[in-house]
């Protein structure tokens, strides 16, 4: 139901993605009226709500006065149960940010040694793949384990989505040297150092701004203020850009000539930063997968994004997630997460490690 | 001396400056070999220095060992005696830029009611003469009171450079909502409406990393760690586009002769965001005009450094600086600053307020 554009979108791609994924199950959640074309598909479940979480309403209202909306439900989808069973291995939702962050968070809960949920995202850059970046917002605030606990999520979602196994990650600085920067970042290289030479991430060091797009390394972590200043600013940046191309080839006949002639190479360019290609979110550090479609996204673009959850799903990121941060805290004695591990938290772990696999 | 070419680059801009500007008068800093080629230009002054700081010396080293190098000899130009007359209204170096803040600082001192100068500079928006953004590095922490000093400052450097009296303000955050963001700009944000109210700024609100290119407001002001990341992101961001770009064009014989039939249209764009134009970061709120520029800067370029300090000195940047800050502090009684407000301090600045004027 989210995102600018509803099911008019959403449910295109999502006919798109059973096309492509023979062995996929959906799960639908959303109004009646809405979802009434698609009870007959194949491989589909609708779910309905009676509710919708609306752009603009607060967390609050989201949390506390909408139980029954689609957000809700959906998300109620990839929580396990008393078993370790959930119905669904990822969701994925276009709507509100923060109410999806703020509802995942209430109904899923964090996994052990994380303290807060991060998003991920990826942007484009000369990596094939693009660089992954992350937190792109959800901690305005974080010390130097907060990143450390995203270095290890980033490391666990590249190699799951993208099956790299040891992916390298940069600390997002203004300067390369390590004496640059805040404490909390100069706290972070150094335990993103420790964690780096114990072998449960591959730290390159610090990286600035511009190496997001050089693809100095695969991973970028950052305080989700920063990440989020760099991420529009970059969305600023080419949406300028493209506005200004397009005035400059609308000029005059002549410019709109020229247009003709170098439409096939500027198609080509566009293709090669097309952000749509790079849909799809991370809420990283859940006890459940769940995927953020930018809410402005067309069907090839959130078509992306259920790709996204998929190959995250498929690739087992909810357990590699969790066994590398147990790993990586259990090597640092002085982890402030240590109060956390109580064995009643650790047993729900586990059973959440037995969620059936049903796609 | 300074920047990737030194004397190469800054002594064409120089020569092109001084036919441009028929009242302005040079005083040349540099090694005596470097600057023999110009010991007979008209409107020419040159003094000469043992000592070079490099790209790469720590500032320790600038600051304390190269006591005789050409940046410390040029801020000291700017350094007002006694009297409260000094040698030269503004510096313009190409050199490193952590050694010039250092310098500029350990030389001149702040003035009155200013705790931390901050760098300022220009990037290409949709606004004809761009957005001016600050801090762009200089300050890694800061409190909500620096963010006001930056956003006084940058309001009398918009209003000397470009001649607006009433540049509008945005205060860069991840929301435009005013509850959005850390306790420390949700702080600037309050004394930054109240400055507002009283009539010393034009404060527009929170604004987005996208907004400094659609140029929401002229303006924007922020912590020098996320105003360093922004700039770094949007320069590495461009670079790439165009790297890709120059890619698509050569790939082939007829995306070779598209590129010619294009080229006319795309040297416009290009010449659109050419970020030379908008070279010279201001150190603002020292006693003295010191002006930055990219150390990657060409001749071009480098006589638009030229011609910003030129601008800025004309039109009073440091007493509008001054003035304004003052304005704004005495209109606040909890200001943190006061305890400055010593009468030594206070007749001191006064006496640089009587600055001949030698241009």
């Amino acid at each position: 139901m989210g995102g600018d554009h509803g099911p008019s979108v959403t449910l295109p791609a999502c006919k798109a993605f059973l096309a492509a994924h023979p062995q996929a199950q959906l799960i639908l959640v959303g109004s009646a009226d809405a979802l009434a074309v698609c009870v007959d598909w194949q491989r589909v479940r609708v779910v309905t709500a009676s509710e919708v979480v609306e752009m603009d309403d607060s967390i609050e209202v989201a949390l506390r006065r909408k139980k029954d909306s689609s957000m809700r439900i959906a998300i109620n989808q990839v929580k396990a149960d008393a078993r370790g069973v959930s119905a669904a291995q990822a969701c994925v939702s276009a709507g509100n940010t923060g109410a999806l962050m703020a509802v995942s968070r209430y109904v899923l809960k964090t996994l052990e040694g994380i303290d807060r949920p991060a998003i991920a995202a990826v942007m484009p850059s000369e990596r094939p793949g693009g660089t992954t970046v992350l937190d792109l917002g959800a901690n305005i605030d974080c010390t130097a384990e907060h990143l450390l606990q995203f270095a290890v999520m980033g490391t666990a979602l590249v190699a799951a989505v993208e099956g790299l196994e040891n992916p390298s990650v940069g600390l997002l600085n203004i300067g390369e040297e390590a004496i640059k920067g805040s404490e909390v970042i100069k706290q972070a290289g150094e335990l993103l150092r420790q964690a780096s030479s114990d072998g449960h991430i591959n730290f390159y060091g610090n990286v600035e701004g511009n190496d997001i797009f050089k693809a100095t390394t695969d991973i970028v972590v950052c305080d989700g203020f920063v990440g989020n200043v760099a991420l529009k600013t970059a969305e600023g940046l080419a949406s300028m850009l493209s506005k200004f191309i397009k005035q400059e080839f609308t000029r005059n006949v002549f410019t709109k000539m020229a247009a003709v002639v170098a439409m096939p190479v500027l198609n080509h360019f566009k293709a090669r930063v097309d952000h749509r290609r790079y849909n799809g979110a991370a809420l990283l550090g859940l006890r459940g997968l769940v995927f953020k479609s930018h809410g402005s996204a067309d069907a090839f673009a959130f078509e992306q994004a259920l790709n996204r959850a998929f190959d995250a799903a498929r690739n087992g990121l909810l357990e590699r997630v969790h066994d590398r941060i147990l790993e990586t805290l259990q090597a640092m004695p002085t982890s402030p997460n240590e109060k956390q591990d109580d064995s009643a938290e650790s047993s729900k772990v586990v059973s959440l490690l037995g969620i059936a696999r049903t796609a």
